[in-house]
């Protein structure tokens, strides 16, 4: 049985920026579930800069082309099973593309056993959050009374970096768009100072922010900030490459920061890029200490909603435009 | 007593290309040692890359200013000693400066004992060679089957990495200025493959020269070789970042490259600086391997040896072209 079914498509690659027009919502359709499938309604799509990247090429997941439903998933709710292992009802994580209703392989659908607010397992319980924590840990390792400096600090993964940067005892400086954003890291997050990258200083501010410099790099960036930071860093400092948010709203990526290698031998830098999944052997552990962390008040939950299904487009624009304050979803159902 | 001093001397710093009009020779003189130096003979000078570096500023040393002695070392022969750990005849390892004579701090001077001859102790057994054996070992964690790509693979370092690489069972290729330099590396060394990378395909050569990808980098030139390899590196592949050769000889760096840090991320790699005194505490271990392997002639020792204290501005300078083939030196007395 064919099911009325909303969808979001992506009408071409874009070739600068990425602009509403690139979109089509339609009424499509939805089949029904096979064997070892679930068909699945969309609750909360997670939208990421991520979902830009995909559209530059084959990164660790295949290329989009024009045409397509958008990619992109999210929390979904099962109301069909053909697989013993889910049920109607059950929430799971799942890539469910930006649509209503998806038919999905049972063994590609994750159960969420979820225990408090749902969309708290698209941030501080889900990849942004497991991203911070895991990165952070695992090639960032700081230690007590050093500086961590995160970029993209009000954004969903760098403010969960940048709070348990704090909470394992180090001086955090976030680097952000606009004063606005800083003052939330400060006043509600627990940052202890912030840095405007559009303020015009940006060598001078991250020197007056950082003045014994900085010891762990949390980079959701690239670009320009990388490279002050790189001027900046202590010797065996470690930057956690985890994004390069500066460099996906486009066709034609900018140079590296003339840093590289010369600072990194010179500083004896490490410099490490890492994708989340690499990492799940400690994904008990780092969401034992998040939701700890998080029931007792001591990490704040920072969530970006908006409504509906139709409303995708721009929430995906104008987060790569720097609208989001934390962890942007968009509300399908 | 005032003796008779050849010394060359570091006119000016260069503002582009170094060339020997920026050296003066002169004859001056060299005083006496107080109490706890030595006075030295110097007999063999190392000519690096690193000389040039120091020019351009602050690195892992303080810069140099026009009118000094030029800055550098070598091995050196105890004249006169008023320290109780060293006697004359002792051969130490010294930063003499380029001169005849010098009076150094004896624990500034490290004795060597000599056992062959006196140029592998600033080649395979000095400090290029322990660069190549820890850089790789430590940083670069080559496993039997990988590929080793090694840049400047005829150089002082890079050709003992590559070779190291080859007796620990990687599949090693090397990016070398010319072909004749490659055939040394084929013929003579026991490298699998090199790229020329005048040759004006970089990017296609080094996909044929490396067709299961590369694991490991150790890179001496950073540049266009590192923007080139970083595409072809696999998954989880290392960058030894020990050189950087190709912006030494220029006040005007070129930007990094492109790829990091988007690819470093896709592709999960690590890039790490490091500096061989850093890693010392493996100091013994690594002698203890690389004077095996040379005794054995599993480890072919690649020397380049220029005559006479007067010769070293072109040593230097034409090593700066790329005029090198192994590990050269000054031999001074």
């Amino acid at each position: 049985m064919a099911r009325p079914n909303r969808q979001v498509l992506l009408r071409e690659i874009p070739t600068g920026k990425l602009e509403q027009s690139h979109f089509d919502v339609r009424d499509g359709e939805c089949g029904d579930p096979g064997d070892g499938e679930v068909l699945v309604k969309t609750r909360l799509l997670s939208i990421d800069a991520a979902n830009r990247a995909w559209m530059q090429g084959a990164t660790y997941r295949s290329a989009l082309s024009g045409g397509d439903v958008m990619a992109g998933g999210g929390l979904a709710e099962v109301i069909e099973s053909r697989a013993d292992t889910l049920a109607p009802g059950d929430i799971v994580n799942a890539e469910t593309g930006w649509q209503e209703y998806a038919v999905v392989p049972a063994r590609q659908a994750t159960k969420i056993d979820v225990k408090g607010a749902l969309t708290n397992y698209l941030s501080v319980l889900g990849v942004t959050g497991l991203t911070a924590y895991l990165g952070l840990t695992e090639i960032g390792q700081p230690k007590p009374g050093e500086t961590l400096l995160v970029s993209a600090a009000a954004g969903a993964t760098g403010n969960v970096a940048g709070q348990v940067g704090r909470l394992l005892g180090c001086r955090v400086v976030g680097v952000v768009g606009s004063d606005d954003k800083g003052r939330i890291l400060t006043e509600r997050l627990g940052f202890d100072a912030y840095v405007n990258y559009k303020g015009g200083n940006l060598h001078k501010d991250l020197k007056a922010a950082c003045p014994d410099g900085i010891d762990v790099f949390f980079d959701n960036t690239g670009g320009d900030i990388l490279g002050a930071a790189l001027f900046r860093m202590n010797q065996h400092g470690r930057i956690v490459c985890c994004g390069v948010v500066s460099q996906y709203d486009t066709s034609n990526p900018e140079p590296g920061p003339r840093g590289v290698p010369g600072l990194l031998i010179t500083k004896r830098i490490r410099m490490e890029g890492f994708i989340v999944f690499d990492l799940f052997n400690r994904r008990d552990e780092a969401l034992e200490r998040l939701s700890g962390w998080v029931d007792r008040g001591d990490l704040v939950v920072l969530e970006d909603v908006f409504e509906g299904l139709d409303s995708a487009p721009h929430a995906l624009v104008d987060l790569l435009a720097g609208g989001n304050v934390g962890k942007r979803m968009v509300r399908v159902s």
